[in-house]
Order: C-alpha cells, then structure tokens, then sequence
C-alpha cells in the first residue's frame, strides 16, 4: 500500500462530520479495511464464522474440567443451534460454518451431511497426546492448513467480506499454550490458564505437562515442525486460514487465546499476516494479553470471555462493520454544510 | 428484586451449555437485564436511540473549537442521515430520534415537522451563559426533565426495550464538567477536557471559565438547582429520562461524558437509577473515567471515543442484545445432551 493511499484515507476520515479521531479506535479499524480492499468505500456486511473443531490426545493426560467426548458433543450443539455462538451469530447476522478437522465421534457421532456442517477429518480420532510424540504429522499439518486456506477461498467465493475464525477442542489450550511457549519464550507461566476451569492442582499438572511435552520437543526448529509437534487440526486449519487470507486480502477476525496460538504460528512463517487480522477482544484466559503483547496488536473488546468457540469474534464483528460504515456512508463536512472547526 | 431471584438468574446462566462465567461481562449484563424485565428471558430486541440537541450560552465564552451554529447544523446533518449516529445506529438495527430542547437555530432553521425530529424547544435561543446567571430557571429544568420523561414513555409506549441517550450541543462538554465537579467534589483539572478538540490555551481558558461559574453558583445545594444553574436543556432532559426510565423498568444505554453527567445529577436524586443503567463505554474525554469510576460502574467498551451523539451506546447496544439472546436462547447442558464437568 503507498504512502499516497495511506494518506487518502486519513484525509477521507477528517472530511466526515465529527471532530478529526473522535470515533477513536473505530477510525483506525475503518482504515485497516480501506487498506486491505484498498477502497475508500470498504465494506464488510456479509460475514461469516468457522469453527474449527478437533478432538486433542492430550486431553488424555487430563489436562482440561471437561471429559474429552465435550468436543463432539458441543458440535451436535453448533448443529443444534443452542450454543453461544449460535445464540450470538444468530443476534448479529453473521454465516456459521463448523468444520471437522479431526472430531472423535465414536461416544456421539456426527451426522454424514448437515447443511452448515462440513466433515473433513485428518484423522478421525484426533491428534496424538503430544506427550511423547509429534501431535500431527508433517503431512497432516499442511493438510489441516490445506483445509483452513479452502475455508478462506470458499468464504470468497461466496462473497464473504469479513470471515472470523473460532475453536472448539477439549484439550486445546494446552496445544496454544505449548506453541505459545515455542514461538514466543515468554515465561511458561504468563502462558498456562485454566481453560474451561481447571482448580489449582489441575492448572499445576497441566504446566507439568506442558514443561514435559516441551522438553521432548526442544529440536523443533521451524514453525511447521512445531505447529506439527504440539499443535493440534484446528489450530493449523486456522494457521492455514490467516496465511490464505492475506494471499487473497480477506480481512478476518481473530477470536481469543487459542486462534491467536495460530496466529502466532502464522505470523513465525509470515510476518505481514497481522495486515488482515483484526483482534476482537483480550480474553480472561492466562497467556492471551502475553501473545497479544508479543505481537504488539490491541483487541477491539475486553469482556473477560474465555469460553472461545469464536464467540469474541461474533461480538466485535457488528463494530468491525459499522467502522466500514464510517467510511463509506458518513457526510462530509462540505457536503452536510457543516462548519468545519477553523484550522488551528 | 428478591436474592431468590437473583439466584434463580444465576443458576440460568449456569446451566447454559458453556462454562461457568466464560461469557465473562456478557453475562453480568444479561443478569442486569433479567432483573430489569423481571424474567428468565430478557429481550432487548427493539432499540431506540434519542439524541437530545440544545445551544448553550456558555458557548460564547469561547470554550468549543467549534462555533456554536454547529448545533444545529448537525442536528440538520442528523435529519439528513449523515452523521456517525445515522451510520450507527443503521448498520445496528436501531431507530433514531432527535429531540430539540433548544437549539437555536436562526442561521440554520430546522424544519417545523420531520419525521425523526421531535421540535420541543423549551427556549428556542438556547440557555443562559452560566458564567453570571443561572442556564436555565428552576421551571425551564423541570420542563426539560419532563421532556425527557416523556420520551421515555413514548419509547416504552412504542415497545421499544432498550433505549440508548445520546445528545448534540456545541458547549455542553463545558457544562458537564461544572456539573460534574458540583456533584463529585473531584479535583477541577480531571474533570474538564478537550471536548470537540481545543487547544492548551482553551484547555486554559475553558478551567478559568468553569471555576468562575462554580464559584458564582457556590450557594446552589439541591441537585435540581444545580441542574438549573450550569446545566443544559439536554443534559436536563436525559436526567429526567434516566429517572423516568428507572420508573418504568427501561433499560437505558448511556453514552459518553455527557449523558454520564446526566446520570450524576438522576443519581443525586435518587441512587437506585443505576439500576436500569449500562454504560456503554469509557470515552477519551478526561472527565468520562473519573465519572464512571465515582458511580463505581464499569462500561462495556473502552474504544477513545469522544464524539458523543449516543455514538458509544449505538456500538454498544448490539452486545447488550446479544446478552440478553444468552439467557434467552442457549441450550442447557441436560437439554442439548452435553456433559457438564464433575462438580469440583
């Protein structure tokens, strides 16, 4: 993007009728989507959310407050309608998509076909405990982000303007916290919370294994190794997601703790992905306000959320569109014949 | 409200299919809200927003960076659908009205009749400069105040749910800071801000303007006087709204420093209006935070806001929505089949 253009747009915003900045942060979002569909008309009202659903091995190792059959469960749940971020998309008309990277279903089995469902298990009964093995192999790996870039190009296809990311896996802030560590070597501490709720001595087991896992891990030099080693299908289904979505300059909305985890990894192999990325909110779980630090990006909310599943998506993406709006529908100065303040 | 029905909400929220207080603030809203309508389903579906506009004779004392005809040029940008609440309050599904409370508008007359536009102008020249005299007479306050009580019952009347206060008034940054140090006893300088935008010297200019008028309205005591001696035809309206609105159970959205202002003044009459109360967010303006932080609530959006309008509420209310949607529509962990966790 030229400095020229970079300029055009903050002219644009100070002709609107309002105080130069006073729409604060709103005008900065407003120019990130100028920038990225380089139109001083941008425009995100048809909206879309994937989740990304996967069942984890290391939730074998009792790591999370909920049995690891919940994953399944919640996503006859999406297809239900009854969970949060149906309740929530539904309020604020935005698409749902699910998509199955790799659920084990054998306790509660997902149907063959629903409309809002897509089936595309890597392996159908989950990644690895990433204990003592990688959680995903390499081939795998670039399969689950073949599967989240296809997400992107078909959200494109459909006209999507603003797609948002979410997660649903028991087990996977353990996953986001270990690639948290990797990437970032932050102390492993600020990075490990409680997920879904675990009590102390849980929260002291799960950085024991955490500690563990990536003490067996320690050679995993490149990105792909290691999203490959502790990551999990989800994960780098929406890894693979940000990386397409800045190829085809589809803004996206990152949701809390564990899509940021995959951010991260997209943002170790290409560092100009945070372009496309708008974050909604900094949730209450341990180790989200640390990465978003580390990439040194603010969040839209802070409503102390961590129940993920793209819900924090869902309730900034209504405040992503009307800073569109801003731009593409407001009055100008000259226009509304509106006394502009005298030049200081 | 009695505990037993505060427990029964909680209780609701718990059962919901998430864990448990993972929807973080979302839920202390939605609680706020089932206790407001008095129902395990709250719904706050139809939304309105009022702008209550009115010139003031403070403005001449120089303290706004901009001229004071901009009231009713905006009020008439407002009519035209261009300013940042039209695009708002649009691209969220809320209706809009703008009240005239007196705006004097001699060199850009509003039309005697509009649709959106409610003409009810309790003096047409705007208030008195409260620099020597009072803003408005005792009875033009409670005129203003039963304004703004009448909105709140046409808003119910028309079955709106929640209804967000925003205002317009080139000046009125200048009044809410001398109501504002009336009430609270803060220290002067962290109350008064930049408003539209002036410069060190108004920032100057505007602290001397406000210690003098507070010093020549020293003997007013009772809230309502003070409300009559350095308030606004808007402000007084939106006090009179919040009051009304505790009245009937209307949830109200309250904007930026201003219509906290207002809320300053309601609540000087009578505590309990902070229950129908949410503050929709913290603004750029210096003042907003420490208001908020007197009344001890926390708003939902911290974004730099500082254009007013009702322009924080209109961003705000789609949240509050999908809040009461939660409550409303979630699925239970026994109806959607979904194992809770053990209890701990």
């Amino acid at each position: 993007m030229s400095g020229n253009f970079t300029a055009e747009i903050q002219a644009a915003l100070d002709e609107k009728t309002k105080p130069q900045g006073s729409l604060g942060r709103l005008e900065l979002i407003a120019a990130q989507l100028a920038t990225i569909q380089e139109t001083l008309t941008p425009q995100v009202d048809r909206q879309r959310i994937c989740i990304f659903a996967a069942s984890h091995g290391i939730a074998a190792e009792g790591v999370s407050a909920y049995p690891a059959t919940v994953t399944a469960q919640m996503v006859l749940n999406f297809l239900a309608g009854g969970a949060a971020i149906n309740v929530l998309t539904r309020a604020n008309g935005i698409e749902l998509r699910v998509i199955d990277c790799g659920v084990n279903d054998l306790e509660s089995p997902l149907p063959p076909t629903h409309p809002s469902l897509r089936r595309a298990a890597i392996r159908p009964t989950g990644t690895h405990s990433f204990l003592d093995a990688a959680a995903m192999s390499e081939a795998e790996t670039r399969m689950a982000m073949a599967l989240g870039a296809g997400e992107v190009n078909e959200a494109v296809a459909d006209g999507i303007e603003l797609l948002g990311l979410g997660e649903m896996g028991i087990g996977n802030t353990t996953s986001a916290s270990a690639l948290a560590a990797f990437f970032t070597r932050l102390p492993l501490k600020d990075l490990i919370g409680r997920g879904t709720g675990i009590d102390d001595p849980g929260l002291a087991h799960k950085q024991q294994v955490i500690s563990q896992a990536l003490l067996f891990h320690s050679d995993c030099a490149q990105p792909l190794e290691r999203l490959a080693a502790v990551g999990g299908f989800e994960i780098a289904a929406m890894t693979g997601a940000v990386l397409e979505a800045h190829r085809k300059k589809l803004p996206v909305v990152i949701d809390g703790f564990i899509s940021t985890a995959a951010v991260i990894v997209a943002h170790a192999m290409e560092p100009r992905v945070l372009d496309i990325c708008i974050f909604s909110h900094c949730s209450a779980e341990c180790g989200h306000a640390a990465l978003l630090e580390y990439l040194k990006v603010q969040p839209i909310l802070s409503l102390e959320l961590r129940l993920g599943e793209g819900s924090g998506a869902a309730l900034a993406m209504p405040l992503v569109k009307s800073a569109a709006r801003i731009l593409s529908e407001m009055a100008t100065f000259s226009t509304a014949g509106v006394t502009d303040r005298e030049a200081p």
